[in-house]
């Protein structure tokens, strides 16, 4: 096995990961600091360049070959350019020119969701496979497609928006700004929204005041997160069972949406909200198989996603590693 | 250019048709011939036979490289078996085992939709381009994905099964035995039940009855189709109008989620139904923008399909071309 190694990095809005791995994705080195978004632009470009360094002073001279770096929202991935990045205020950002200029090393750049994809393709819920489908289910949904073994981009690199695949409508308004998303109905703030409503509505006829949700909103339904729903739920509280079956079932829609567009050999979802386990998978695969063809549903695996946060950066190692040896 | 030849044959349940080409694609001679289904599965084989021979004569010794053929239904086109053909009764059937001893030459299987959608890719309307989605709306509604020049096939050969992706959850039944399929929405069945089933209530008060498309009835709903519903609605028919916006309403949310999944360079519409031009287009567009995000919108060629007809047996040359060039 080679020398060489690859820093792989994850920005997010509130924190950036880092690792170092060898070219067979064994993590030598990792660390995370915050971003600190409030500080602007310069500043937190400053600190990935930081975080950089630490992890090519843990590699040893000359030992790195190349960086993968990850982002949140829509990027040139051919031109380096960040298009836009809400959480950080980035906008047209030509992040991989910089960093090529400030480390003197090829800079490999991925949209987030597609980089958790890569890595659970090999090194995680997925090693071995070929075609998947990945998504991530916290507070919205996104996702990665992988097709014979590569990313599916499209046109403007932006292929994947598994979240905005519409199921319902004239449903509920996404984020996005259209209608019946599936991240307007089965995302964490979709679900925190839902059992809001309904404990506001319930409340007014005092019967959603006895229930478990209602006391652990305290009071105060408008401090409720998906995480407490999942809690309910997960002690047999009705009102969050029912919110949590109704939301996943439109989230197996979309998977049944996938499963016959694409016929992947496994299904991979990861994100805060699929920790919730049987509470998520069941209803969501009970409502795919409603959906889609049976040969294509038969043993299809659809698995929470293994590397967790790590994902993105191990991800972006393997991209790293398998794009700059090809284009170098 | 090579002197090589390759046969395309496609067999639908009506008719077979067959061409020969040479490696450029250029149709050198074709024919086409009835199905005959009713004579039973060896006087159909023995049909194609027939047609091949013709084909191969055309071509002049030893000159013809291979042979694309395809069926309508779900295959293993690795095996090379037909697994189902309810349109012509075939089961489990070995077909291009029985082609490659008939005729001592490489044969290749693929379903009628790849092949059209293949057909436009290298001869028609999505020529040049390497991201695209083909879908064929007529009686029902099929397609074919094509990411980075290659068709998307997935586990079991069953990828591209864009009619049943469901876009309105308990919807009216499909003929895939679940309900609210774009193509329960959108196909010539689902528009021509639909115009039935207004003409008959609008009947029952009287309205109904003054309409052109009533008219077009000769006053019985039960022999309507959706060509007729076209016609009327050219004509600025208001129920006809009304059935066609809302039926490509839900084929546009359908082109929206395909966008917002695989951001393509180009969708192509064939079949029967998308003769109907602005009629369709028109609606399809509309509602497609509304779904998807703009960025992948813009510039986006939503375009009628160009070989008609011709699309599966020209396909089917290509990939024979292909396929039996790369493996042989």
């Amino acid at each position: 096995m080679s020398a060489a190694k690859y820093i792989g990095i994850d920005l997010g809005g509130t924190k950036i990961a880092g690792v170092l791995a060898d070219t067979g994705g064994t993590v030598l080195y990792q660390e995370t600091i915050p971003t600190r978004t409030e500080e602007g632009q310069d500043k937190v470009i400053a600190r990935i360049y930081g975080l950089i360094r630490v992890l090519l002073a843990a590699a040893g001279a000359g030992e790195v070959k190349g960086i993968g770096l990850c982002t949140p929202g829509p990027s040139d991935l051919k031109a380096g350019v960040v298009i836009e990045a809400p959480n950080l205020k980035w906008k047209d950002l030509p992040i991989v020119a910089l960093l090529e200029k400030e480390f003197n090393l090829p800079v490999v750049l991925e949209n987030d969701a597609n980089a958790a994809a890569y890595g659970e393709y090999v090194y995680g819920a997925a090693k071995g496979r070929k075609d998947l489908v990945y998504l991530t289910v916290s507070t919205g949904i996104g996702g990665g497609i992988i097709v014979n073994g590569e990313l599916v981009y499209g046109r403007n690199y932006s292929a994947g928006e598994v979240g905005h695949m519409v199921v319902l409508p004239d449903g509920p308004p996404c984020g996005c700004g259209r209608r019946g998303c599936v991240e307007a109905l089965a995302s964490g703030s979709a679900i925190a929204r839902e059992a809001k409503a309904l404990l506001l509505k319930e409340g007014q006829g005092g019967s959603g005041r006895t229930g478990l949700l209602w006391e652990m909103t305290g009071g105060d339904p408008e401090r409720l997160t998906a995480k407490e729903v999942g809690k309910a739920a997960a002690q047999g509280d009705p009102l969050a069972l029912s919110v949590l079956e109704k939301a996943f079932r439109y989230l197996g829609i979309a998977l049944g949406n996938l499963v016959n567009l694409l016929n992947p050999e496994i299904i991979v979802i990861g994100g805060g909200v699929a920790a919730m386990g049987p509470l998520l998978f069941r209803p969501a695969i009970q409502a795919m198989e409603a959906t889609a063809f049976a040969h294509m549903c038969r043993d299809l695996p659809v698995v929470p996603a293994l590397l967790g946060g790590e994902a993105g950066t191990r991800g972006m190692v393997a991209l790293a590693c398998r794009k700059i040896r090809v284009e170098g």
